[in-house]
């Protein structure tokens, strides 16, 4: 088939008719399908389920230190679990604290923090006329909302698939002393499925921000979260990088185990300097006695180690792999050469970024939504919620079975179809 | 024996010499008890080891409502957790937002919201140039730790066996408007384990702040934390009351299961008003996707309702009740008379509450430590850690096992002899 835009009017308004009988098949059907979050599905929640059987009444809870996981103490986490987070990290389990369930509550937490008590020592961020952040767009929606609540401004980067276009990160953070810090996902990014390149990372590193209380909010929610075992993406640890470039406290790296074991029932932790840490446990050791030392003992009993942990990361990807491919094949099949959409096609993490004409977002979603399929808002990957191209959407493949995802994603590419001719026709 | 105070200087000195052969003695056992913390011991720890058995790999983690407990959602928390949090709290679940494992941690986060975000509309408190609390003393040294964290003055109130001395709290409340809240432990308190008399409460629901963002910080920690079947203390359920009164929205109230379950791993809520928990909503969706809900349904599954509660807390009582027996029959054993220290006798919680002559709690603590026993340091009662008087020890019995809390018990009275002799001779 011809690219629409080389149709004349007549052409399209013929092809647009037949699309259109089309969607109303779709929407006769009664669909309730749900693409829209980063959600495991059901299949991927059972490969977890013997992790319920690890601690049981006979059970000891007494860790290798001798703590006994029961009762209050801890404020940093368990060794044992610092040891498994941190060969997930690939960072020294010196320089972990655990938390609780959710990193996102910890990447909350830090900028609470830097809110009311500033960043070693520097002028709390509330005291300031102005704060900003650099967010690289399209990102994910949870981070932007994050700042956007404390009123930092928000300060849009272009992604590319190296990564944040870091000529301009460089020029903007060495330049605005009120840029306090920058929303990273370096690997398989939200929603791209980007990871960043080498040379991505050793610039990062080497950042000379103007302001000394700036800090990378690297959010490593993705590093073991691979779909394919032979193509798997690699970046270079942020922490070490920044320690041999003279900068060790430049980075805040989370991450969790939410996509591994139970989302909402997992344990997050955070990675930083020795400086950085100490920093953070002077609110620490205000905020909390300690968290979920049971929860860190269960999971260390599940995986024993990060070789376990590793292998069921292969279950998961048997799981969501045939979806990614299922949607990419369709997508393949219904846009190809058609020159109304481009998607990207990860190795990992749990999202394909799609990018229609530009003005086309919104309006696909809400097609969608009206024939019964849930898509991402549009809009949602950028700050403020809004795309300036209105063309961006995150397609989160995981969570329907993979018979109702091929529907969604057949519906989706009808859709994309529709309104990319409607505005054809609509400027000729 | 006669009173230390009546005695001459020669009588005195001759009882001092006796005290510190024994003392002696004890410092030759090489001791290391600790009475500090408010720890369940490992026997209670035992009670809940069954709720291990709940959720295993071939049980169903659905909730009542349809929810996979295991997968992302549920933003406040799932139902049947809420009306056996509920039902302990004796709140409508309606009223509550479950958290973590953490009331602390609920206690920091909403004193942090109200600093950066301020509380129902009204200015951040990081936006004031001064923001005071009423802090009754003694109190929890982890409430003043909070506050004094946020750089929040402290001031303290007297407390009566009644609670906070209201005549106090309504003056300044009603006319500093920079007094944003007040530290509660309405029942079995700590450090003392009084309980609010019902007129306490009665005039805490009336209050008439000068500030419009006042709140009551209500911790509920010991609810249903009893020591005996037939003396049990009841409050008046505060958010009633403030209804009531025409303050709905004046009061946060905090509990959890920590001292319950297991410390560290068990269910935190917070119950207010309707207005209050949409103010906190608006917080909450920005910094979580949800608590740990296989944790929630894990707690419900064991108690079945709030009876199972009640009935496992009378095993709680069976295990710790003799030893605040132990401790009070040995204070009364070695000090009744003297007239150099007093003490309370709680129907519940977790504390004991000693008050030496003035000025010698410090030393009494000191000498304690150095023959190998803990106690909380002197002054961790009151705001940062001064206790004007230099008298108050919070005796925390429930951690060590029974014959080792009589050799702590003891030796603090010894010390507690000592101290107050060498005291009363200096003065003479």
């Amino acid at each position: 088939m011809k690219q629409y835009s080389e149709m004349d009017k007549k052409e399209m308004k013929k092809e647009l008719e037949a699309l259109r009988l089309e969607y109303d098949k779709y929407q006769n059907m009664g669909l309730n399908l749900d693409m829209s979050r980063g959600k495991p599905c059901k299949e991927q929640l059972d490969l977890s389920m013997e992790m319920m059987d690890t601690l049981y009444s006979g059970a000891d809870l007494t860790c290798e230190d001798g703590t006994d996981c029961r009762n209050y103490g801890g404020l940093t986490g368990i060794r044992e679990c610092k040891v498994l987070m941190g060969d997930m990290m690939e960072n020294n389990p010196d320089n972990i604290i655990l938390y609780g369930n959710s990193s996102l509550n910890v990447m909350y937490d830090s900028i609470s923090r830097a809110m009311t008590h500033g960043i070693m020592g520097h002028t709390p961020w509330c005291k300031l006329d102005h704060v900003k952040f650099l967010c690289p767009a399209p990102g994910y929606d949870r981070h932007f909302k994050i700042t956007e609540y404390f009123g930092i401004e928000m300060i849009p980067v272009k992604m590319t698939p190296e990564g944040p276009d870091m000529d301009e990160v460089e020029k903007l953070v060495s330049t605005d002393e009120a840029i306090k810090g920058i929303w990273c996902v370096p690997k398989y990014s939200n929603p791209q499925g980007y990871s960043y390149s080498d040379a991505t990372v050793r610039r990062f590193a080497r950042l000379k921000p103007a302001a000394k209380d700036f800090r990378i909010f690297w959010d490593n929610a993705y590093c073991i979260h691979h779909l394919y075992d032979d193509n798997q993406d690699h970046i270079i640890e942020i922490l070490a990088e920044c320690k041999k470039a003279g900068n060790p406290d430049l980075v805040y790296k989370f991450a969790s185990t939410s996509k591994i074991t139970f989302p909402g029932s997992g344990i997050a932790a955070l990675a930083s300097s020795l400086n950085n840490l100490e920093d953070i446990k002077t609110q620490l050791k205000n905020q909390t006695i300690g968290h979920d030392k049971v929860n860190q003992l269960r999971h260390v009993r599940f995986f024993k180690d990060i070789h376990g942990m590793v292998e069921h990361m292969r279950k998961h990807a048997d799981v969501i792999r045939p979806k990614f491919e299922a949607v990419e094949e369709i997508f393949k099949k219904n846009l190809s050469g058609l020159g109304i959409g481009e998607w990207t096609k990860p190795n990992g993490g749990y999202f394909i970024s799609f990018d229609t004409l530009p003005g086309c977002a919104k309006e696909v979603v809400a097609r969608a939504k009206k024939a019964g399929v849930t898509m991402t808002g549009a809009g949602a990957t950028w700050p403020y919620g809004k795309d300036p191209q209105d063309s961006n959407i995150r397609v989160a493949p995981t969570y329907p079975s993979l018979a109702d995802l091929k529907v969604a994603a057949e519906l989706f590419t009808l859709c994309v179809r529709i309104v990319s001719l409607e505005k054809l026709i609509e400027g000729k």
